[in-house]
């Protein structure tokens, strides 16, 4: 299915190949030195962003739709996709006659197929935004990071999207460990620190979080220590894997 | 649409009224004096319990279809439905042919409908089942409440909904209060203390529990006290409703 080029597919072969009235779109959060930011993807002539996002085959589990559309529309792959809301209002925001009329040869039958109503499954993930270069799809003229509380405008719903998105990924620091593949492997508490207060969008306690990041051990302390300039050395951590693993898969009850 | 009969309904129709591929199905959990159930529906004839369940219409939006099902199919009314997750792997198990084959009367197009690859939207509540007359449906013959650890056997893949439904309720003690509509207007910090030691499934320290109740201002404490024979007579708490609504809207931070 992921050979046919874009001029092939007609209405009928959109039809025959996806579940009508269900698409996917997928938030991607990249984290780096006290930014967050969301990878968005752009059509060429289109009035506005969208996060990447695609539909499902006949013969496709979601998840694996999930990851399919990520890898094809960003060229990212292994990124750990979490559903987080499937959105069904009546009116999703979408005009693609309007939206996308500035479209080079916008076909009519891409037109007729995107019109019907579609529910979007949401799906989010969380990277470290330096380590990817995005890159655009064959439909796509510009996919790119933009800065959470720079965003362009957006098509549809997915300003929505991305705000639930975010809502959950701060619940989730709640009760799943994170932090690993987002910090470097040797770390101080104040970079942890500063990843949590960056996704909370707050101060945190600085005694609090670490005798909360120790009781759990999560992480362990290193004999070594960061030079940073001046007096300060703060020590160094890295993760306690084992631990950080079973945390991810029993949860992390933070209360009680 | 809802004024349809039974036997009205063919395939054609309900191509015509319903979003195909896409279905609801609610997780309704009663909880009572320790207990906790599950509501569970019953078509006459067939080899399986179902979670009450149904589909999108073209032009309802997904929030009102999923109350709209569950009204139908219960008779419950303002219950307040949380969406948990979308499923959507390839074999959900569900094999009406023969799972329905001892249904009387069972239309051939309700059976190509059936056949179809459904995802399925899992949505759920907690309500108090002691004060809740199920009723069942035109297409059942039993609509009823079944101890969580004494299920009988389920269709498709509604054992795994049952599970995830617990788990997602689980995670959402730790950032949103609930209790209001499970307990007496006056209750117990014991009573209290059991409503979340039987959904998380664990003794909790009654010490910690306690502090950290009366650090979120959730409950008051009245100037009476219950009789419960001997010498013990625990006092009596009530919700402070405004402080109560205030953590429903904008979470409970329970950690950092």
């Amino acid at each position: 299915m992921e050979k046919k080029s874009a001029k092939t597919t007609g209405a009928a072969l959109l039809e025959q190949t996806y579940l009508p009235h269900i698409s996917i779109d997928c938030v991607i959060f990249g984290y780096h030195e006290k930014q967050i930011k969301v990878l968005l993807s752009h059509v060429k002539g289109a009035l506005g962003w969208l996060l990447p996002g695609g539909f499902i085959e006949m013969e496709q589990a979601l998840d694996e739709a999930a990851s399919k559309i990520l890898e094809g529309r960003t060229g990212l792959t292994s990124l750990f996709l979490k559903q987080f809301k499937t959105f069904g209002s009546l009116n999703r925001g979408l005009d693609p006659a309007t939206q996308f009329a500035g479209v080079p040869d916008f076909n009519p039958a891409n037109l007729q197929w995107l019109s019907k109503r579609f529910l979007t499954i949401g799906y989010y993930a969380l990277t470290e935004f330096s380590k990817v270069t995005p890159k655009p799809s064959l439909f796509d003229d510009k996919c790119q990071w933009f800065e959470i509380n720079g965003l362009p405008p957006l098509l549809s719903d997915h300003e929505l999207l991305i705000k639930e998105a975010l809502r959950k990924l701060q619940l989730q620091l709640h009760h799943e460990p994170i932090g690993y593949n987002l910090l470097p492997e040797k770390f101080t508490l104040p970079e942890m620190q500063a990843l949590y207060e960056t996704i909370l969008g707050k101060k945190l306690d600085q005694r609090n979080f670490t005798k909360k990041l120790v009781s759990l051990n999560l992480i362990k302390k290193l004999g070594e220590k960061k030079y940073i300039g001046g007096h300060r050395s703060p020590s160094l951590y890295k993760f306690n894997k084992r631990n950080y693993n079973k945390a991810l898969l029993n949860g992390v009850i933070l209360a009680f």
